[in-house]
């Protein structure tokens, strides 16, 4: 089968490897419909993930379709259109006893990182009965792609660590997939008012047509000044969705007292605390890896058309063709790049087309 | 009367002053029976706390007699035995509204700081009826002092900020009053086994006493390591009650995956927070100035003899002798000094003599 | 002035009564814009709350402009325009400290009950500084009639106890101003289905209107057999929003394992509660009057555009009309009445005017 | 091997049954070294729980030894102690994804319920892998098997969803085994005062040792009245450990404006709910069949002293006097018997023998 292998920093393949085969009898083969691309895949590429071996095939995400299912699995069978999650769950450890899949200890993100992922034809998901989803007939299977890590990550560990409630006024650094994810979940909470800050216009034009109130250009306006002065205070909730310094310290400036900063992003490197203004101020501060505990909720608001994960998507690619899919997406500034689809060849899968959804197709 | 002035850095005297006067209807006029000093005091007189205006009275804690009330003032009377609370609070501002007594609008932390506080033979407390709390009949008044500010600190921003819970392994790092406050008041959820960090071997010893169940000298030891090697992978909950980056560290260095990190420290500096490693381990951290919406239920377990604040008595001088109970508080490790109680000249009050608690006393 | 006075059972009348005056420090007197008819009024009449005396100004709901404030009020003035709340309280007795407003010692539900209400064109509102809100420029502030009582209730007592979620699955019992007021503010967090019951079908089509996903008529389908072969085991969040046996039944039976049954409705009778089924169902059950502590948040939501009470609005008297408006309203079925608005005689206010509002006006 | 097998309405036997075989790769099966007897059990004989057909070994709390594992069993292997939980969990579906044990749709309660159960020689557990616990060497195994139901259900289902809050002023009516198991697990939590009902004064001297401040019987003594006497507005929580509409009605009067009533007994008929009273009382009321997702906290507070089990053991029968057992069981008011152990023949145990714990064996 085709897959496409990280060689180590800067070389990524497109190359034939054998299918993979059950080890465990509470494992299961899927054969991958439609995957896409993590910016933390980037991040292995230039070798900021040193635990990711050459050789392993990337990819955390997508949804796909039961080929086979080890003799221990109950959930799944052969033929099963399943959601796979970035995160494995043995659903028996201390961790995941208390819905803390992230830290599973024979699991959490391992998939693409430390086993081989889903960027390919087929893939080997462990733990099978609880690291996979099933699909609810007649989905948007595509939609449903950016549920395996991006969606749960915006609302588990930027909204709901926040604490988003109705009538908040809240503040999102970072308008790229991720914050974007914040931004369409955080309005399950009804907040009053969504600042948005970024350096990219596209992004916040984008985040704006998404439910954003107020838009920051942090290139040519101090988002701390303007967020101080239209809110007296700060803001109920800051969600760092960056991960750099620089917007950690937007976040720690403008949270008001009692407030929350949620950070979602992925850090390189420490960040000067200011616990001597912090301190006074009764802030709460969370970090994390995504659990998914939420991904079955998020069925359900997709089903409902509280959420329409689709909108993230911006192209569409073959999986013979995911090397392009992997320059756009790295350039996805110049690009207008949000989420990029990657399809198997040759499969029909369904996809919604109806009216409103339709359009969206066509952007 | 005689009252602790602060006369700017380094300097303060035992001065005659004017007795204070009612300035709004809201306000009470209290005679002082007991206060203490606070370690906020010493650092005021050091100049870090460049807001308290030489002539400033220093002082927020204390108990005392009600002299004489605003006509507004509904819920407290002259002759009445009160509790005073080291927070103001208007019960009204948005604020208080939502328990956030440290936050409130016309209050927060303000007496011995920007108004004249307790260490004299009066003060005068604005918004007495969200302010003072009723000390009930037969109470030993010397150990309620510790109410005014370090149990509900220890309680509200170390223990329930950090959401110790039974079964529980938690590390509180600084053994001093406000960490023996959060020992003694963590205890009220039962967690499995307490580690105590401290430089001072009496101070270990104390907290021993106080139900510890492991003591660390990290002068002699490194408590990461230690904590590290006998916990696996952490403590569910570690207190900072320094407020130094050293213990910060150890703080950020011993917390479990979604473990939380209780700030109590008051800190002059920002420290360095390790977000590399921290981003994925799911941690909540917190800050926090007390609102002592917590002292009626202190109250009660004090009451009940589920808490005994005495504990942290060490020395007891009169008015007159203030400045010697500077000194001694001021050199708590050579005098083997907690907390100090200041005493008013010639006034009788409550004290518990029976039994256990009379051989506290003699300590 | 000119009052509606209850008379004893059977009897209201309109007439010259004497302006409030001032009784106490912390009172308010308000000059009445616009206030409303509750559902309680009705009970009142009936002579179903024989708290109330004849004699006493009725209603507890309104806004107006303040007239003149006592010489301990500190958070209002003169010519202030101010929503009043349905519950006073005193801001210090312990309910108010916990946010119980509802069973505030020296307030609670008083307005129109205990002691002179609403609907006259004054009213004297103890306890002023927790028991009136600002009216933001601007507001449309017949819509904010709406937030005295009914939103909050529908909020605090029926969502907020019910722990409505994203993503759930939730039934209102009873379609009438309180229920409709817990389906506007349920939406807040984005449930995926919510049932509507009630027997009137102008109620349903009003609940369709304003965002439920299914309507049930009960009087010719079983709601309980219709929820339960469509949820499979029951709903989240069963709200009762009547008042009546069989309502609180149709929940009970509905409520899934683990679900929430909220009571918002006044019963007048006990119920027979199914121990025998519920004791191994895992179900939460709550009861409550309305404490108003949302009032602030709601007041966020309405200038957010989030919330529009307005909706609730189908008719609009002149007080000296008053009587008509009672009549209109207890024929609210025949007359399709949910909230009607009394406004003062001569008495210039600011309405929402421009688009949708303005159609809305029409209706 | 020898079972105890239900017969039928008012039978039971003690005779030779095979040897359980697994039956999926999840099972495991376990040699029982001590059970116990539930009321549960007694209520099977009654005939008051008509799904267990006759033929069925009873029984559904214990601990053993593992002698044989499925394939897809990790977490346990030969020779491994183990603790049974009464709940058998897929650690899959979605109740059990949220905690919910006792909603397992592939497990909850079953054991000597809908499968044969723990009063034999050897069990089969299914879904092993979620429903044993490691057993900790050199823990007291027979301590232990008060872990399997009456701990959890006291602690999960009273004490949790009570929430009980240092400080409050609880009452526990019926001081029977579950309702010593609520109240040694409240004080996890430091209540202020804790009343404790019953009709039995056996059983309330054994609550007044176990920690009880205040006991009531309700025979000589109507405890609604001395309640709300000595409470003023009643009791933070009020637990309800008997399952009779009379201690239901006596926790619906005591229960506070704001507080929890929580239901542990479990009931053969419906109960009078008063919501003309309660519906203004703002009060929360919950029900349920313990998950025993705190198993694992339970061991860490009996491995730290602050909970000891064994207290609640007052006599000890080997398995071939397992008939006599359930008389004495069955006769628990005049044996003055709490739990009884039922012990396998010729099993060598570990039981604590040194100090304090020894003196209470002997009691």
């Amino acid at each position: 089968m085709r897959a496409l292998v990280y060689n180590g920093p800067e070389s990524i393949e497109l190359k034939e490897v054998a299918v993979p085969t059950l080890n465990k009898p509470t494992d299961a083969l899927i054969k991958i419909t439609m995957t896409t691309i993590c910016g933390t895949d980037l991040g292995i590429i230039k070798g900021k993930v040193p635990d990711v071996k050459p050789g392993t095939t990337l990819g955390h995400e997508g949804v796909g379709i039961v080929q086979e299912v080890g003799t221990a699995v109950r959930n799944f069978k052969k033929g099963d259109h399943v959601l796979i999650s970035c995160i494995t769950s043995d659903g028996t450890c201390e961790y995941c006893k208390k819905g803390m899949y992230a830290h599973c200890e024979d699991g959490g993100w391992i998939l693409g990182h430390l086993i081989n992922g889903t960027q390919a034809e087929y893939v080997c998901i462990p733990h099978a009965d609880n690291s996979l989803h099933h699909i609810p007939p007649g989905s948007d299977e595509e939609a449903l792609v950016m549920l395996s890590d991006i969606l749960p990550t915006g609302y588990e560990i930027g909204v709901l660590n926040g604490r988003v409630k109705p009538g908040d006024t809240i503040a999102i650094i970072g308008s790229g997939p991720i914050g974007l994810a914040a931004l369409l979940t955080a309005q399950f909470y009804s907040p009053a008012k969504i600042y948005m800050v970024d350096m990219d216009n596209n992004r916040l034009s984008v985040a704006k047509r998404f439910g954003a109130t107020h838009v920051i250009n942090s290139e040519t306006e101090d988002p701390v000044q303007r967020v101080m002065v239209e809110t007296k205070d700060g803001v109920d909730v800051a969600i760092e969705a960056v991960g750099l310094p620089a917007s950690f310290d937007v976040c720690q400036r403008i949270v008001r007292p009692g407030g929350h900063l949620a950070v979602i992003g992925v850090f390189g490197h420490g960040v000067d605390l200011q616990l001597d203004k912090l301190w006074i101020k009764n802030i709460t501060m969370t970090t994390g890896l995504v659990s998914t505990y939420t991904t079955p909720m998020l069925l359900k608001t997709v089903a409902s058309g509280k959420l329409e994960p689709k909108k993230l998507i911006t192209h569409r690619f073959k999986m013979n063709d995911i090397l392009n899919a992997y320059n756009v997406f790295g350039n996805a500034g110049t690009e207008k790049a949000l989420k990029v689809i990657i399809e198997a060849e040759g499969v029909t899968i369904h996809k919604a087309v109806s009216g409103e959804k339709k359009e969206e197709l066509s952007r």
